[in-house]
């Protein structure tokens, strides 16, 4: 039996969700929008019988067993915590800062019999399944470099908000690069070790964000992750992505090893072996049967579909409406995987201030939130 | 009057050079190979009337007033500088360091009216010629981004040699990335001040190196120059190299702009404004018609035949066979670009070991061959 959905956010992302969800059987309670207005609007165009602005409504809600959160990355904690104390089985998007994303693995693995995962939905995308069953399988042999491209259009919203701003976990690299963090860590097997990386906002300011107001997420990042293994063992990986390439959507993840290569271009796979003349289409596009969505790139809304598949056939083998199976959603990111990215976003920051190679160390305990005030003290004693 | 031609190198450019040479009309006179034997062959091939291993005989050759020098780095200085101090004109490929490059940039600057030209071919490939043409009209508006990838097959020789050699001016920062950091100096008119990179070899041995014979060059490089600016106002330049993909030759090469982008696929040249939904081919393949040279990537390939026509231009204006007109060279590198192309080289290669951004600084007097020794005087008086 399928649980009862409630959905936080508005966004494109919630707004191309619903369909997907209730195409695979789940009925839609419930959704969460910023203003009644925005929720209401929303929750009539998608045929959701309550909508609301308070978080409460939703969580509490008697026949919401599974909340799936698509909301601005600074809010998103709070309302995942909340809703795995509440007993709710949770779906959702990146945290803003690793201390947000460590209270979420405290709350997860103090929820073990809950669903928490991470919404990066490449992980579900059947080229990059097929990628990395392809690196496990000895396809490119050693693996030795990863090189991955995103190219597109800006990521700012209309108007002046959280995409703006670096602190509020806008910018290419929170956004994007993050959900490619994941992807190599999940193709690879392996956890970047140290990082460099450079971000640049090339575009401060344009037609609706103007006067005092600047821009301070990134529009241009480029980054490195020695992955795995130590010293010359490890792999190498580069990231570009640019944001300032309206009308073109460039998706390609290449890995090269000793003996081949495989590269997935969008949501096609292809490979070549070092033997061979020319490259070998592995995986070719099945055709988009879906609504149409021009803001959200393809590989990421094939991989939304796929994950929400997975979801289903999850829950779907128990007779308790809570209850879910973890094999169909074994691949998914867990709150800790979302720890890892967000601690490895933070030190490619780092790194793009200090110039050097920063190492990605995960945060074993919460730090100390009296510990500036301590810092302050001690100074102001000596 | 064109003047006659003597070769120095049996290698693959100068396989190539020789037939177009003489298409454009140049006689070519005299060769120079490391043993008689190479010398002998490839002249016999090629119609050559005369060969040697001695150097002095091509310098000294009374029909040679130009002399081009495609043989391994570390040779390279030695004969260009002997050359222009003969009185013949030079153009030459890089040299193995920058103490070398200075000395050739010295040397050039003491004869002045002896053509002195490396051999960088790319900054004369159609496409690059209109890529830098579109940059100064304006094409992509404010420059923010240059984005290289070069990805081929092994560039190590069949059996050992310079090219497996780092310190002999082997591997594909020293082969390629010259000829791309050049390039992008060329396009932006703009220089290198600060570099990051990292360099790797995958492959140290192979079915022709093994037993205690490794390969030190590179054959995967990753490098960012910051140019021109400074600070934020840098063009920030990304330059990925892989030579472990048998099979496949990519050679792209992208410039983004404030408003539109402009790329180069091999040697055709595409671009797209801001406005606009989809890329348009500004530059087709006009089609090789010359030699099939296999080991030659076609962008090089056809800029060395524009190299060549250039040459012819500039030599043909005049009645005495040594003189040329600078108009049609003066798009080549010269042995100062050689220097800073060299120093860049370097920069990238320190900052492979120290993990840290290096800066760009050229070289301006010789450095003291005994300094070293000084040091270790200090060192023991104190």
């Amino acid at each position: 039996m399928l649980p009862g959905v409630g959905v936080f956010g508005t966004g494109s992302t919630a707004r191309v969700l619903v369909p997907l969800l209730k195409a695979e059987g789940f009925e839609v309670h419930a959704l969460w929008g910023r203003s009644e207005e925005e929720a209401c609007c929303l929750a009539k165009e998608l045929g959701i019988p309550f909508h609301t602005s308070r978080s409460d409504d939703v969580l509490l809600h008697q026949d919401v067993d599974l909340v799936c959160i698509y909301i601005p990355p600074s809010m998103t904690r709070q309302i995942a915590v909340k809703a795995l104390g509440i007993g709710k089985n949770v779906v959702c998007e990146k945290a803003a800062t690793a201390v947000d994303s460590f209270k979420m693995v405290t709350a997860a693995r103090y929820y073990p019999q809950l669903l928490s995962i991470m919404g990066n939905t490449l992980r579900f995308l059947p080229a990059f399944v097929a990628m990395r069953q392809l690196l496990g399988e000895g396809y490119v042999g050693e693996l030795q470099v990863c090189d991955v491209r995103v190219y597109g259009p800006s990521l700012l919203d209309q108007s002046y908000g959280w995409t703006c701003e670096d602190l509020m976990g806008g910018g290419g690299l929170h956004t994007v690069g993050s959900a490619i963090i994941d992807l190599l860590s999940y193709l690879t097997g392996a956890r970047a070790r140290r990082v460099h990386g450079l971000l640049r906002t090339f575009v401060q300011q344009n037609v609706s964000i103007r006067g005092i107001r600047r821009v301070t997420s990134d529009d241009f990042c480029f980054f490195q992750m020695l992955m795995g293994g130590s010293g010359s063992d490890a792999v190498c990986c580069t990231v570009t992505l640019n944001f300032n390439m309206p009308g073109s959507f460039v998706h390609e993840v290449m890995v090269v090893g000793s003996t081949g290569r495989l590269v997935a271009r969008g949501t096609e796979l292809y490979g070549q072996r070092n033997g061979s003349k020319s490259e070998e289409l592995l995986l070719s596009d099945s055709g988009w049967a879906g609504p149409e969505v021009t803001e959200m790139p393809l590989p990421h809304l094939q991989g939304l579909c796929s994950m929400v598949k997975a979801l289903r056939q999850s829950f779907r083998a128990h007779e308790e409406r809570r209850s879910w199976a973890r094999g169909p959603v074994a691949i998914a990111a867990t709150f800790e995987d979302g720890l890892y990215v967000q601690t490895v976003v933070e030190a490619v920051k780092r790194s793009s201030c200090s110039g050097e190679w920063e190492c990605v160390e995960i945060m074993s305990q919460e730090p100390d939130p009296n510990h500036n005030l301590c810092e302050a003290l001690q100074r102001n004693k000596n």
